[in-house]
């Protein structure tokens, strides 16, 4: 579970205990305020998984070991050309994923932003009144722990034949750069395009080897325009 | 939804909150703590929610005009003679309930007590780690609101068309040339590779509208090999 700016301690820490009821180990904090990263240190029932909690600077690190990225929205898909499922479905995948399933929750007050959100292979909603959408993120993270730990009998994660976040972040940057060489973007290439470029190469869903594979073939191909 | 005993002001709040996320409207409280319902009433997103809340000296009160009173609780059912169910059940039962319905919590540090859970009709526990029942009091009704609330919808945004294989196929042989240009393949491209390069494309799964951006990328990328 990885929770991207939280800025309250007390959601740091209800989040945490919602983990512990319902069985979940790893908690990642991507630029967390440190003094509500310090303060939740104390919160009660969940103090291991706190101090285990590790930090990140960019969304990019928290889930680069990760085979499937979720986040969490209570929006619709604004722009992104991304997935969005229901709570109810979107429990029944991330207990069918194959390898590390990362779920992510935006800040209190600004949620995932499209930033956040490109790193995302798909986002769900919890269904909620359409007035009232807005929930407080503790609540937000049981709700959907629970919803996700439900009938789950396979606890033990399997080895994913899919490509970690990691791999296909660097089939991205080469992509980035080939396209830039050859004129196909103007560099400086913006953030819009990374985006996109990243959206593409999750949506290919690659596996572990095709990613190594596209890798090798961007490799040569930049060598190539570089040797020009 | 009835608070039985709460003492902490945010709960209060959160509680409220929640209802007002899933669509929950009567808030009962019995015998808060004076100052918890007070500073409750500042809890943001549940404001009429809280001004309208009623409270009552005693449960067998705030529930008098109830045809089903259910009670949450953590633990099994102590020495009581009442059915427990899980709250996958439990909403089930709910949803199908004719006439008012009363769900019981009971205060955050004892919850329901023995006299509390003798009006109820039976009991319900959110099934969670057995080493970590304790749930905080806010998280607990959001997720028993959530499971009750819940309506079975499934995907709300389909993926995109995918790309017909005359698309693919064009891919596969942009890519083959970019790929021989490169050198990353000796010409002459031998079947082999061909089969490798076509079942890499297909597995990527392309949207027809990702078809078209990779061709585009391909073509350029080729056009400056070639422009060497």
């Amino acid at each position: 579970m990885v929770l991207v700016h939280p800025r309250n301690p007390l959601n740091i820490g209800a989040a945490a205990r919602a983990m512990a009821n319902f069985g979940f180990e790893q908690l990642r904090l991507v630029e967390p305020y440190r003094v509500a990263s310090d303060e939740a240190r104390s919160a009660v029932h969940a103090e291991e998984l706190l101090l285990a909690a590790r930090e990140f600077a960019t969304v990019g690190e928290a889930v680069a070991d990760c085979h499937v990225v979720c986040g969490t929205t209570a929006l619709g898909p604004r722009e992104l050309n991304v997935p969005l499922y229901d709570l109810e479905e979107a429990a029944i995948r991330i207990r069918k994923a194959r390898g590390r399933v990362a779920i992510l929750f935006g800040s209190e007050k600004f949620g995932l932003s499209n930033d956040d959100m490109s790193h995302c292979h798909w986002l769900v909603r919890i269904p909620a009144i359409p007035a009232h959408r807005s929930m407080n993120l503790g609540q937000a993270v049981a709700v959907t722990l629970y919803s996700v730990s439900r009938r789950r009998e396979h606890a033990v994660v399997e080895a994913s034949s899919k490509a970690d976040a990691g791999s296909n972040e660097r089939i991205v940057q080469l992509l980035l750069e080939a396209l830039g060489e050859s004129g196909y973007l103007k560099p400086p290439s913006d953030a819009s395009q990374t985006l996109k470029t990243r959206r593409l190469i999750q949506r290919m869903g690659l596996s572990a080897k095709d990613a190594e594979v596209v890798q090798g073939m961007l490799r040569q191909v930049l060598w190539k325009l570089h040797k020009m």
